[in-house]
């Protein structure tokens, strides 16, 4: 059994770092407020008391953070990771961040002679709990092969993809599909509703086809009761759309799908939804009438 | 066991047939070319002079014709689905043929004291042999309750959709939105191999994940070839998605999405692509660069 | 001087009448309701009893109709253009219509022996009155040499474009730029407002620059003052988009700007600006934000 | 007459200086290679060692630079502009800058005791010769009546926009206009030669019209030769259109004509037109048929 360190325990990272505790890995555990290391420590882990000694003491530490700034502040400084990775030891960052965070963070930890994987995650708090992520993992290769007894518990699968910055880039391309095939959607069912066909019966005939997909069945039932209960935020997918078309403009690739989806995005923003889940964009979309 | 008509023996068609007599059914069959009949009557089938003849004998005739001209064609005429038809029996036209079309041929069927269902099929070759179609009923519903038996056979699913066109705009409303996802999944696709990434890597991430589809799966595969042998004519569903905006600029429902695939589906047309499979649109996305 | 036909009296045919009369040409003039005769008999104009009785004694009739309905109507039946005409002598229909109605009245011109030109024209009450219209003929290039006098007076311009159907094809594709460049002002408008800058500084600005044009000058202030009296009705134009579209697609060219702006100017339509002018565009590109 | 400091002298900035000069005011020029400052010298001008000297002698300081990198080198450094100002003298920076640039410029100016304007101009090397630009001022009010006379020798309009960052605003307002307006003329003019008509034809019949507008005389002279000799590089167009919806995002003002141009921008842009003019846009519109 390894000795894992695990940095950040919101409501993913808790997840996480039970599955590789349960699974029979010891697991020393830190989070800014200490408070929330207790359900862990229920099963066994050990509280760190900064980034710097878990990243001394451990093989492999993993960290998941909030957003880039905390991802950038848990690594610098006197307690940070860079200051006590070294050896060869490893840091995994499994956050949400940018290309140039990553970047900025690998350099700290490479220079400090530790290893660096940049690890984003496809899947929100059920395929946590269930050990059923997808991980994307880019960075050290050989980082990536010792990590992979610890991704094959709290994933269900986990794919080298390249050099840093290339798992934030897939985890780009797979949402700017999604915003695309949201909009898609969404001007079906609009479309279907008008025309007086039946809501249901149109999910029903698309989870039986080719297009069957669990994200129409989910997102397809707030659709029709026009309740967005947040579980993307609409405002982080339309980031990712603006993102994901930023890349595209460098890399001369037009997408005028993801941009026409991005307006649309941004519509629902501007109306008051960015909080709410990505299926109000369907606010955008299907507006009420007049004669 | 019931006995049935069936009109129209072509690779959907003689599919169909052949799983109403698998399952036990008497089918009198019809088709122009009589040659189409012989591996039918090798599974028990009666092959029938004229439509008249079969629509005078049976309680149920379908029919799966080429394309609305065929549909008018058999319905109309000295020999025609309405000179025999009467007395209540049943005529499903399972062709894909306009609201226009699908209307012109129930009148003609109700006043010959018919009952007429359309019933449009989603599903190709493979899901017709292994009667896991789609089928798409609308019109008189004691009809569809007493086809409710055949339709069990040939399709996997077979809701009732209302008043006679509904079957059609159902059918245009999925295709639109594969239309979308398809433009919104070649951009994915040009955008992962723009930016270095495996586009293997990047079919199997989706499948894993809320989006993955049995589309995705099967056309992804051609657009990593890029060879595009034909399963859906991509003129075809450019003509849906027309036939789609008109339906929604009839019916006040903007469509930005379907409006912005149209175009990419119009321009891989205009650049050779009509008669290719709906996977060639990727053409029409991720185009050569220059430096 | 010649003798010269009018058939249609409304605002655009009084006003391109009575120039007629100005410049000295003897007119005999034709409306559906007598009255609106009157202003014109002021100015000499003789009054005809039927269409018929007109084309069978001018040289050139003219005819301004409100829409494709009346343009058939008065070519046809007893007392119609059709019946009268012959001998060569000439019909241009200024109304606007769509191609196949123009196809329709050129068959029945020429079938009895007259000749006949399209000649729909771009500019409304101000230009007809001032005898500065845009004339788009297209037809009998014989007779657009003979009835080129009349245009000079009716207008300021008056190319010869072809065969039938090409002045109603110039139509659509000005319109369809109208269409596009509104939208694209439209958003400039609202991206200068929502940034803080000056309405009228920036209408001021384009006015004196290389974009400067008459539309924007006289729709910006619309904008501004978010008010639509309408001058060109918003569904007119919307239906010219479709049909600009409808072209682009038989002919395999793609246009995604026109198609996206028709999707903007259906959502003003469907939000109850159909009748108000197409500046009314602005609704739907610069709507109220939440916080 | 005033004493007015001058700084860079490429084609724009020398147009602008000789003006001020041929009105009778005295000229200190500057350049970063000193022999451009020649034919200025037989105009009369004088000739400063740095731009710190000329900022401490003269009232106001232009300034006409070729990008951010060479403004910001311009004023800063031991014999920059911000080294000479002070005492409330006026720097007036007349290059094409983001937002961030001009509000740097204008802190180190503001923070050494002189007054800062940035005032952007819209037209090219004819406008400037006849001194007819249009010059956007924003800043310090004061400065900007201050250095109105010298405005109105080198602009026809000089409008006051408000604070630092405006007057860019107002020119990527502008820009984001004429990108839509071109490509929806782009696609008028392809679906006019599709449609079999004259293209000269079309751009009389534009010209007279209410859409008339000098960039379509200009740029559709081009389109109809396919030939685009460069005068505003389609690759600065593209990114202006990406800087205005970055702008928009940030405001939550959705822009989806603007979203759509961009991408025809960005598809021309990556066939190996960047260094054209912006009328080659036209190549990714009217493209090549297959029958």
């Amino acid at each position: 059994m390894a000795h894992y360190g695990f940095l950040g325990l919101g409501i993913m990272g808790r997840a996480m770092a039970a599955n590789l505790l349960k699974a029979g890995h010891k697991v020393t555990v830190w989070n800014r407020s200490v408070d929330k290391c207790a359900p862990l420590v229920e099963l066994g882990a050990t509280v760190g008391d900064t980034p710097r000694q878990i990243t001394a003491e451990c093989e492999i530490t993993f960290a998941m953070l909030a957003d880039p700034d905390a991802a950038r502040a848990v690594c610098s400084g006197a307690d940070g990771v860079a200051a006590g990775i070294g050896g060869g030891r490893g840091y995994v960052d499994m956050s949400t961040v940018d290309d140039l965070t990553a970047q900025e963070i690998a350099a700290a930890v490479t220079a400090a002679g530790g290893r660096f994987l940049e690890a984003p995650v496809s899947g929100t708090k059920k395929p946590a709990e269930d050990g059923t992520l997808i991980i994307l993992a880019a960075g050290d290769e050989s980082l990536y092969r010792d990590a992979l007894p610890a991704f094959e518990i709290m994933g269900k699968m986990s794919p080298f993809l390249g050099a840093v910055g290339q798992g934030a880039r897939m985890k780009l391309v797979v949402n700017m599909i999604m915003g695309g095939m949201l909009t898609a959607f969404g001007e079906g069912v609009a479309l279907a509703l008008e025309s007086g066909l039946d809501g249901e019966k149109l999910l029903e005939v698309l989870a039986n086809g080719a297009l069957g997909n669990p994200m129409f069945a989910s997102k397809g039932a707030l659709l029709l009761k026009e309740n967005y209960p947040t579980s993307f935020p609409l405002k982080h997918m339309q980031k990712d759309l603006r993102l994901a078309l930023q890349l595209g403009d460098r890399l001369g690739q037009p997408l005028v799908t993801a941009a026409t989806a991005n307006e649309i995005f941004k519509r629902a923003r501007a109306a008051g939804h960015a909080d709410d889940d990505i299926a109000a964009v369907y606010t955008a979309i299907h507006e009420k009438k007049c004669k």
